[in-house]
């Protein structure tokens, strides 16, 4: 075999590198780690963690591209390679903050950049799912020497799926429990919840949107208090709950919905902000975020009682995201939930911020173990698939 | 090693599968080979090769999403799912044809169809090379569950390479010899050569575009004879060469201008042929075919003459493409050097149309041994780099 791919026994521990750009196209987040074994047996243990900043021009340019109205060729064909450069220098820092040579780095795995994701096949011309990463993983395997894997999405496509969410494969490997029934909760803008049955095999799991996260909350404060968040959510405990705005905030279809479903900026953005504000005008502001602090607990709680089959009875709702340092959500979400435990994420060194880009060196992992990782309750596929393309590094 | 990645023991004998839509987007050459050991030990038997069309509003959607002032990233991203699904299935077809069960088919090595190709650094914003191909090889492997191989050209990119021509590497791992110095030239649309010295490695072989191959007398021979093709050189060989015409055209400054270079169809288009026909009024229209036949195979032997170092002594000129099936232009080539021996290609199986489908399948047997095939001289990349990404696929 040569060298290039001797790092593909799955026993060994491997130091690797997880790369990605979200869709914020804020920066290049970067983790450094140790994998031992694949699959169920997997191990990791975090070495560093750092963002790295991605510049004002080349996020701008990111975004116009990303959109169907301006996007050009040109540029897609020119930012691929270019953003490919910034991920391999990210890789490459990432390592010399932390002198560790690239020849003692087995693989890195990248998600690139998402610049298009077209989920939904009744719109489509050609009738298929796809999405597009740019960042091309072989020239960040060349730049950096390392083998990269990456464009992980697209082969979940293949068979009608949306090739998205991938997390719920990082929470089944690293927090699936034996003896308990656990939801892994992450509040960002939108709210999202994976459940891992005890004891479940990969196919069991299952993992949707529950509907807003801090978003409302988030634009409300800032329209009414000019602040960016309720931090400590002082704001929110100085008020009480106003049962009327409530009521009406409950007909909000999507969080009533049943899974599969997915939702992003779109359905809780300005349109619903504005419906709030038109209402809200006789109501002091404090209440207002009470009760929309109120709402966002009640949908995931909801969500959970009504789309949780009766026989997974959850023990553990680990929590993580910005929400999870809302003291108010969390303790709504443990009243909510008196029989189950309300905790915050936190799991050996990995954070919410860098749960992403451990998920991508884990996938990388199990491709080069040969391994499927897409879960067909979560996307949609029909078939198990190999997530990711391998590219070899020439030393 | 999981089972999905055995085949990568270099000395076997596989079997293979070669894939590629060119730029006229015309139809999927498919090809159907084994392929024994790699580098220059690689031996190849063709089985079959078939060429499937592509659906007419599928060429015309390609063209028009490659153009930078029509293409859109939605259709963009859709194609490139949409173009694997093709691709999947002319491997299948072709399997199917040739009751071979994919089971038994080791790798695909499928090029894709390019739909942007951007060499030239100096214009670009982001001071990068770049290449774009659509038809997903993790999409190609899923849905013929072989492991794929593919987007060969965009690694080379990376250390400034142009990714193309990838054609050399196939003439050097084929048709390199120990006692002869060999050219094996292409007579296509355009006319390009390949020069390998005796014993020559890798980076010893250099490759270029000499100039127009058939398209000039193409272009007239509709103009004038309303045909397709001047068939056997039938109409050239009733006219003769007319020195002022000859003059003319060899004030053409591509075919003078020192490799490396390469040149498309803007060059020897429309512009030109309009500016022959301003001239040529009182001249025989045979003549005219002739003339235009002789300056082809002359700007052949001014390459070969001026830009291969005389130290290499071309024994063997070996000649492809449609410019091969001309009598005139290898009797031309053969008066203008008497030398050399100029012979038509004939390989084993491989033809001038099935050339570039096999090449694929020899680029994916190299990467997956772990062998760089961008050659330095050909390209201008700066290093050595292994081309293609490997997708396993899982059965």
């Amino acid at each position: 075999l040569p060298s290039s791919i001797k790092f593909l026994n799955p026993k060994s521990e491997k130091t690797a590198i997880g790369l990605l750009s979200g869709t914020s196209v804020d920066g290049i987040d970067a983790i450094l780690l140790k994998i031992k074994n694949c699959g169920t047996e997997t191990k990791v243990k975090i070495l560093d963690f750092k963002t790295f900043p991605i510049p004002k021009t080349l996020k701008a340019s990111i975004l116009l591209n990303s959109n169907n109205s301006s996007a050009k060729i040109v540029n897609i064909c020119e930012l691929n390679v270019y953003l490919a450069k910034m991920f391999a220098n990210a890789a490459l820092n990432i390592c010399k903050k932390n002198k560790i040579k690239t020849e003692k780095v087995d693989f890195i795995g990248s998600h690139g950049q998402t610049i298009h994701h077209l989920p939904d096949k009744s719109k489509s011309r050609w009738k298929v799912k796809s999405t597009l990463q740019i960042g091309d993983p072989s020239v960040i395997s060349n730049l950096t020497g390392i083998t990269t894997v990456g464009d992980f999405r697209i082969a979940d496509c293949t068979f009608d799926g949306d090739g998205a969410p991938l997390v719920p494969f990082l929470d089944y490997i690293l927090f699936r429990s034996k003896t308990n029934n656990r939801g892994l909760l992450n509040i960002g803008g939108i709210a999202n919840i994976t459940i891992l049955p005890k004891g479940c095999s990969k196919d069991e799991v299952f993992a949707f949107d529950t509907g807003p996260g801090n978003m409302l909350i988030d634009s409300l404060v800032k329209i009414l208090f000019n602040k960016n968040f309720d931090k400590n959510a002082k704001i929110a405990l100085s008020g009480k709950l106003n049962f009327e705005l409530f009521s009406i905030l409950q007909q909000d279809y999507y969080f009533k919905s049943k899974p599969p479903k997915s939702t992003g900026r779109e359905l809780y953005g300005e349109k619903f902000v504005k419906e709030i504000l038109r209402f809200v005008k006789r109501i002091p502001k404090e209440d207002i975020i009470y009760t929309l602090t109120e709402f966002t607990a009640f949908t995931i709680y909801y969500n959970i009682k009504k789309f949780v089959p009766a026989k997974i009875k959850l023990n553990e709702l680990i929590v993580s995201g910005g929400g999870s340092c809302n003291p108010l959500i969390m303790k709504l979400l443990q009243e909510y939930l008196p029989d189950v435990k309300v905790k915050k994420f936190n799991f050996n060194g990995i954070t919410a911020e860098s749960k992403e880009a451990v998920l991508f060196a884990i996938l990388a992992n199990e491709c080069l173990c040969g391994n499927p990782t897409n879960m067909k309750n979560v996307t949609g596929s029909k078939k198990d698939t190999i997530l990711g393309k391998i590219c070899l590094a020439y030393n």
